[in-house]
């Protein structure tokens, strides 16, 4: 779930991550360093078709390596 | 520059990408994977400060590394 846009910013926009491997209903991936507001790094997909916005765990192996598939020109 | 809000959509979002390594000044970085309107992945970095969206090179060795550096939950 991401908090983004509920007016609850500045903090982290993550309160939970997925952690089924839905790489292949992501339409886009948003990546957000660590900041002053959020220490720790944010991923935020937004899927096909609903739009919807989930968060990811940086940490997971298949999250990385649905970024390592994007970046290298592939579908996820 | 990117096209992203132009009205020009579904196509590529971007027509140029940046050389120079502007990974400080990176608050944010969308990745969009090979779909129907666009045959390449985007990459699109929001700005600090001005929120300006730059395109960047997927291929580009500092660009991976940004991104890399995101995902191991540091600053680029």
């Amino acid at each position: 779930m991401s908090l983004r846009g509920l007016g609850v910013d500045p903090r982290c926009r993550c309160i939970e991550t997925e952690s089924r491997r839905i790489g292949k209903h992501i339409e886009s991936v948003e990546l957000f360093p660590p900041n002053s507001h959020c220490k720790d790094t944010e991923i935020i997909a937004t899927l096909k078709i609903t739009g919807k916005e989930i968060c990811l765990d940086p940490t997971a192996p298949w999250v990385k390596k649905v970024i390592e598939k994007i970046i290298a020109n592939k579908a996820p």
